[in-house]
């Protein structure tokens, strides 16, 4: 059995918390595990309660032994009831070299905040199809299309799809129509099915006048340039059929400025809309996302925003499985306002327990989530970021890292699971595993161009595969594409250029996330670090039934010990050692 | 000019952020200090706006030479719009070796949450005068008595002031009584005043069955057994007369079970009365502070109880300049109720803006401030904690530390630095100036028991004296007066036993709190970490016009070099070494 880091360990997973959905003022059964070496003389578990805390001591148990964890290992157990929708808990160590807390964020000789803590959540859990998902997004316009379209929007820029290259930056990059549609990509799922994706994520399918469609011009009907709402209920009918899932996204925080709300809105300032939008009473000049006026943003103080958007989210919840909330950080707050957490328990209430909801936020939704609003974030900040600085190509000259002036730092691998632990600590596990583990998107630097080689890249998407959190693929990626922005990364799919497809990555993909389709440990697992240095991060993913090791070296170095009776699943031989060769993402399942 | 740490810095006071007390919509000019050794090349603000973050670049300022700080020193400078009520920031330093966030949780190679981000705060500030304040804390019953009580209540076991110890657990532990008032009170403000304190805060003088009071039967008037509303009226008239301040203590959490209001509710299922407290239907049994039924809980989802606790407050800011909130962490919550942000809110409104208003939390406050509520914190967490388990004597044998099992840990300088980092860096500035830094209460063991002795015990006092917070006594400490618990801690005060009164401590607290009232910076000052071992913290209090450099030394060590131009204030002769010899607390002014 594998001892490298030796400490405590506890996580929200099955194998430490007897109740992964518990309702308010369930018993919950914690179990932690602590290695002889660690000296632990005895445990306490700390649980704020209606916001004071208590302290209950825990009794050593056999969990360890029942489930072949050996000798090396003494497991500790203790009962708590979780009496608030979401109750704070720690560990208190008492050891011979003196008392640890052990938090999410691991373990500490100091006093610290709860901000670390982990957290029992009682608000409604998400559909347990969710824990399992692989995500495939996909811009519709860039995707396939099954016809030309004949009749061109006034607003669009005709682009051929293999020959023009897409514009990323200036005059025609909205305009830009590639003319993909939702008939194409019905007929590509043997391909998404193909990487082990089980869920489609379509970015959004309004009318507008961009190609992107965050602009909507309604959300009453699926743009007819996409092929209207047949086309969307043929494309979630065929998705269905497999048992497959359709995300949709949605537009909380601002609409189009050609939206029937808008403009009935700036039509006349006695509309009921015009509380809908942020108009100034003087100058009648309106709030917009980032400045750009064909954004006008919503007043979540408006009773007519929210029944309007809830209407909304109901009336697709049909051929959508959930939604991907845009902006979802800055939805509801404005200046002094903040409907934010409002806005989204609203929203999911109306979503309900069987449909996702996951938000948009680039840099940090911790404190957004574990309420009852959303389930998980699209996970840049936690997850994206420290993989591009430990991962860029030497060659990387991107000018902004998701928006932080300065390019791509590189750093460690250290300082990699430094940032994934920042992030995941300070949301409950639920959150975090709930939370999409993304590479790229339509508004990123594809992660090839980030990387910069085959061999980085699939060390990152092994990342993705191999760690708790839900894997999301920007659709191209797969095929290694490059993009230096947003913009750039939207490129139509490669289908009849067969020199833009490198076949290896794709060979990866259907590799990796094959893996995690085959092993519940790479999904349900536990997680536990067992190594960083620069070059190598080591963890193990642990139900009570298996444990599977992954190591993920980014540039060769010193082999490392495993100890026997590793089984080789990705990569990987047989046998005793972590060999020194990289890039490379190598699996083993260990026996105990 | 010190150099120990080297590090890039800002904080919130003053010498980094211009305006203290901005309104929404403020433009604040940001600076930051860089030591040209850390080699930074070019700097952004990160402000986060309507929950988006924005980036900033700062330009190079010449502050710092006009401040005098010396060429070793690069200033930048930034300003930022306060969008929010809260605006969080951050700051990104581009340096020859690679990128570093900088926040108020320090200096960073890697990715992390907001969770530490410095805050820009336009909440309604606190009064001016206190972040002048010190306060000494009373507990009436054991302060002095103006004459004896003529009738004792029913419940009361009547003590002898000199001659009876207090009884630390057990039966009698709530009904002894000594018989102090307030008229006792006020024929002492020159021993208060002595000390440097300026403001009187006094645990609850409500008619109450115990001691303590705060099981109060009601808020209408002052307890006839402290002299009533006539001496709370003389007492609050003699401290304003000498410019200082009186502050009470009011149970938002719960009542007493003789409490009108829970009188009725229990006696008529039916009275108005009944929605103020936690019944259960069925077994008509209530909820209670821990389960103590003399503590009836208050449901702050109760109208009657957000109209009756405001009136209260309103009641009684004539005498009072504010108020320490007892349970301010349980207050308002209660299983799937959360009210306590409202709960805050709709007090600190009633309280207003010359008024303080304290909340009693014991581990970690810092989710609950910084919104339009408390003002501060005792800072038990991220203070008493850190201060006590680095300044414990050998002999320690609390067998609780707070409430955390397993006694008082020992722990090194390295670890008290961290502690009180973790928590100041989860709250503002302005809300970390405004806790009360403490060293013991009526609710714990008294500091002179935990330390030992008085050099370990007057080093405590210096770091509450110099660093930023409020520093709050509890009578009785500046005689070294002993006690194992909170009920223990509550000893008369020894007037007439001079063998209980240790002068040496009492000349140690005059000096040290007369330091801190003479000197601007050790009330108003940045302050910036300079160096940590296990037996030393080093630091400096920081305005424009001058630096106070204090170290404080658990144990004796190897000397320091400060560099020339030091003049000593406290413990400490000029020159440019910092001895190391200790136990010992020792400031000097630098020049620059």
């Amino acid at each position: 059995m594998l001892r490298f880091l030796g400490e405590p360990h506890h996580d929200g997973s099955a194998l430490y918390v007897s109740d992964q959905r518990p309702e308010l003022g369930a018993r919950v059964t914690l179990w932690l595990r602590a290695p002889l070496a660690a000296g632990v003389t005895a445990v306490h578990v700390r649980a704020v309660h209606d916001g004071e805390p208590r302290y209950y001591e825990a009794a050593a148990d056999n969990r360890g032994n029942a489930g072949g964890y050996g000798a090396s290992d003494v497991w500790w157990r203790a009962e708590i009831t979780a009496v608030n929708p979401v109750t704070p808990y720690r560990f208190l160590l008492h050891t011979t070299g003196g008392q640890r807390w052990l938090t999410a964020a691991g373990l500490a000789a100091h006093d610290l905040t709860d901000a670390g803590d982990f957290r029992l959540v009682c608000h409604q859990a998400p559909p347990e199809w969710m824990s399992d998902a692989i995500v495939y997004q996909i811009f519709p316009d860039r995707f396939d299309r099954s016809h030309p379209v004949s009749e061109l929007p006034d607003w669009a820029l005709p682009r051929d799809w293999d020959r023009d290259p897409v514009i990323p930056a200036g005059p025609g990059t909205a305009e830009q129509f590639y003319g993909g549609d939702l008939d194409g990509i019905a007929g590509r799922l043997d391909h998404i099915q193909s990487l082990g994706a089980d869920t489609v994520y379509l970015t959004p399918i309004f009318p507008a006048r961009s190609n992107h469609r965050y602009n909507a011009s309604t959300f009453e009907h699926v743009d007819p340039l996409l092929g209207g709402d047949e086309a969307l209920h043929r494309l979630s009918g065929a998705l269905h059929a497999r048992g497959m899932r359709l995300l949709g996204d949605i537009t909380t925080n601002h609409t189009g400025d050609t939206h029937e709300w808008f403009t009935a809105a700036v039509s006349d300032v006695n509309a009921p809309e015009r509380e809908m939008f942020y108009f100034d009473p003087v100058t009648g000049d309106y709030e917009a996302w980032w400045g750009f006026k064909t954004l006008p943003k919503l007043n979540w103080g408006s009773d007519l925003v929210r029944a309007g958007m809830t209407a909304v989210l109901k009336k697709w919840l049909g051929p959508f499985d959930g939604w991907r909330v845009d902006v979802a950080n800055m939805t509801g707050r404005r200046g002094a306002d903040d409907y934010a957490a409002e806005a989204a328990a609203l929203l999911r209430a109306e979503v309900g327990p069987d449909y996702a909801f996951i938000a948009e936020h680039n840099h940090d939704a911790t404190r957004d989530l574990d309420r009852d609003g959303w389930q998980g974030t699209m996970n840049y900040g936690g997850f994206t970021r420290p993989v591009w600085a430990w991962l860029r190509g030497p060659d990387c000259d991107l000018e902004h890292f998701l928006g932080v002036p300065g390019g791509v730092p590189r750093r460690d691998g250290v300082a990699a699971l430094a940032g994934f632990r920042s992030f995941a600590s300070q949301m409950s596990w639920r959150s975090f595993t709930h939370s999409w583990q993304l590479l790229d998107s339509h508004d990123t630097p594809r992660v090839r161009t980030v990387t910069g080689s085959r061999e980085r890249h699939l060390l990152a998407a092994g990342l993705q595969a191999t760690l708790p959190g839900t894997p999301m693929v920007f659709a191209g990626s797969e095929y290694g594409l490059t993009g230096v922005n947003g913009e750039h990364s939207r490129t139509p799919m490669p289908w009849n250029r067969p020199a833009d497809q490198d076949l290896g990555t794709l060979a990866g993909y259907r590799d990796l996330f094959g893996l995690r389709r085959a092993e519940p440990a790479l999904r349900h697992g536990g997680l536990r670090w067992l190594h960083a240095d620069a070059d190598c991060l080591v963890f193990a993913r642990e139900t009570y039934e298996e444990t599977i090791l992954v190591s993920a070296r980014r540039a060769p170095g010193e082999p490392l010990a495993i100890g026997a009776h590793a089984t080789g699943l990705h990569n990987a031989e047989d046998g005793d050692v972590i060999p020194g060769e990289g890039p490379a993402l190598r699996v083993w399942r260990l026996s105990r």
